[in-house]
């Protein structure tokens, strides 16, 4: 990140989370040039001290008139202050990018991976007075069409079958904690704590705490199923979801069952991701080396390896993929900023 | 386990591992009947005593006299072992039942869960002089198929994608022991040991460790294929499967999408499970409370949840399902020994 008079001038909302400290890191990383820069977290943070790129910013408590001459306003404090603050801010004039789920699935507010459909927030920028909400797709959203758009993009995807290894950040920096906490505990013979879990994850996974449907789905599954209709624009794409937490710190895996409606044989599938924007194949087979969520930890690009043409389907019409990213980064953070950069 | 006259003298080949172990246990657990018992292993174990219901024991060295006299051998000490001592034993009139691949696909050799297919291995009898070899599914196969089979009875599974999510129990108690380690290293800033496994297993996940063949399915994946077929007695079910292991230490989860050819409904597949037996069905979705490894370590069932219809077939011609097993008890041992149990 670096102050430029005429940069656009920059908020984030929630900056003592692990998504939005994220925030700070990844724009000073990709260099975003920004005139001024406000730090807004709740009542509780409001005061602190934080130093960034050699200056003092003092945390100040999110209101009503924190919007005023902000172009970009980066949310990441929950989907209740989104939908509080986030329509104030758009009225104000900022350009809203929200990383909950508040908008996500309203019309008129576009929700982008950049890499994926740009064209989704045409028309937005800053400095055209405008102010607009953007939503930032889930995290296990983003990492599954970052893999999948390439091959959908040759083959078109009719059908996906998707299983989630989704690590502790998801529900946060706390959670993080309990993770290493609660191994501790068990490794000591103790009794794990539970806070934010309400049951055992040290050595443990079960199915994803969202709550559940009616339908038997829990809200993260959804996510997914709904949210790849919306960001591919294609209402007829069939998705189904299991997603489970398992005992890793920020990365996600997930298990991806392909079926097209072209077929696509696996060498092509490969080529294609080679090539795609923030994609990384990881597949040899003779050493077992795929990837891990180890390896994507704290990196930008998502990794994608196990190609292979799924011997359940007839002919070339199906392919299993396994992806990795980066939960806080490519899943969260990084996107949001992308999108901020598209702005410019 | 109790001492009887007229029950059949048994040996344990492999009783140093975890699964060798387990077949004490077990046998114990559920007192199966005897008249001896030898334990076997390698000639580094050979000589060490073993106290087993009140009696000393001493481990003998396997070779290829250890069978004289014994009418159940049970195996768990790898491929090699089993190739090369199972038709020994067999020929010497000593049922074997083996808990290694190298039997499995063969033809002739029964491949069993007792709960689903006890038919293949109808007219082998212990004392009725013959010997023969009895095949236990893979840990997944078997965790997997306890709970599609009595669905897949009333509605004909045509096709069923899986992912996996196992434990490093399935790698020996070395692996088990390496999994703790590296935990506590990496809690301490340490580099973790990798002897086991030739990556960091500790808060992290991968791609199972079996060899990858040609078509880009690692060997355990198409043991899921390949053994399903035999044991549903149908060449045309279609499966498709991603294993991968978790920082888990002894009980597998699976993640099971099926389609069938006829109609079932989730409310009906609920109650064909709490009906099937060696199953428990954990589905409380109000409470969030589904199938965990740690719920079913030690157990003997296999625990099935997140039972719904799948958004992505029309109809109700699919099913997620998410299954949890102990894979060193029904994944093997248990298993074993209920193979043992049918032949009295």
């Amino acid at each position: 990140m670096s102050l430029k008079e005429d940069g656009p001038s920059v908020a984030i909302v929630g900056v003592t989370g692990a998504v939005g400290q994220e925030f700070l890191s990844v724009l000073s990383d990709r260099d975003f040039p920004y005139r001024s820069l406000k730090l807004l977290a709740s009542k509780r943070s409001a005061g602190k001290t934080l130093t960034y790129e050699n200056r003092n910013y003092t945390v100040e408590e999110l209101s009503e008139n924190s919007f005023d001459d902000v172009d970009i306003a980066l949310f990441s404090a929950g989907g209740s202050i989104s939908k509080k603050f986030g329509p104030i801010a758009a009225e104000k004039g900022t350009i809203v990018v929200d990383n909950s789920s508040a908008f996500r699935m309203d019309e008129g507010v576009p929700l982008v991976i950049p890499e994926v459909n740009p064209e989704a927030m045409e028309g937005i920028k800053v400095k055209s007075g405008k102010g607009a909400l953007i939503a930032n797709p889930n995290c296990s959203t983003i990492i599954c069409l970052m893999a999948a758009t390439p091959l959908h993009r040759r083959a078109n995807v009719m059908r996906m079958v998707v299983s989630t290894y989704q690590a502790a950040s998801g529900a946060g920096a706390a959670a993080m904690e309990e993770l290493e906490l609660q191994t501790r505990e068990v490794l000591e013979g103790k009794e794990p704590t539970c806070n934010i879990f309400k049951q055992q994850y040290a050595f443990n996974l079960f199915s994803h705490n969202a709550p559940v449907l009616p339908n038997g789905y829990n809200e993260e599954e959804m996510k997914l199923v709904k949210e790849t209709r919306k960001i591919w624009n294609n209402m007829n794409v069939k998705v189904t979801a299991t997603c489970i937490r398992v005992p890793v710190m920020r990365a996600h895996a997930e298990s991806v069952n392909l079926q097209f409606e072209s077929p696509l044989d696996e060498d092509t599938a490969r080529e294609i991701l080679r090539n795609a924007p923030g994609v990384v194949v990881i597949d040899d087979r003779a050493a077992n080396s795929f990837p891990t969520p180890l390896q994507v930890s704290n990196k930008d690009d998502v990794a994608v390896g196990r190609i292979r043409q799924d011997v359940s389907q007839d002919g070339n019409y199906g392919l299993d993929i396994f992806v990795c990213g980066d939960q806080i980064r490519k899943g969260a953070a990084l996107n949001a900023v992308q999108i901020a950069e598209l702005l410019l």
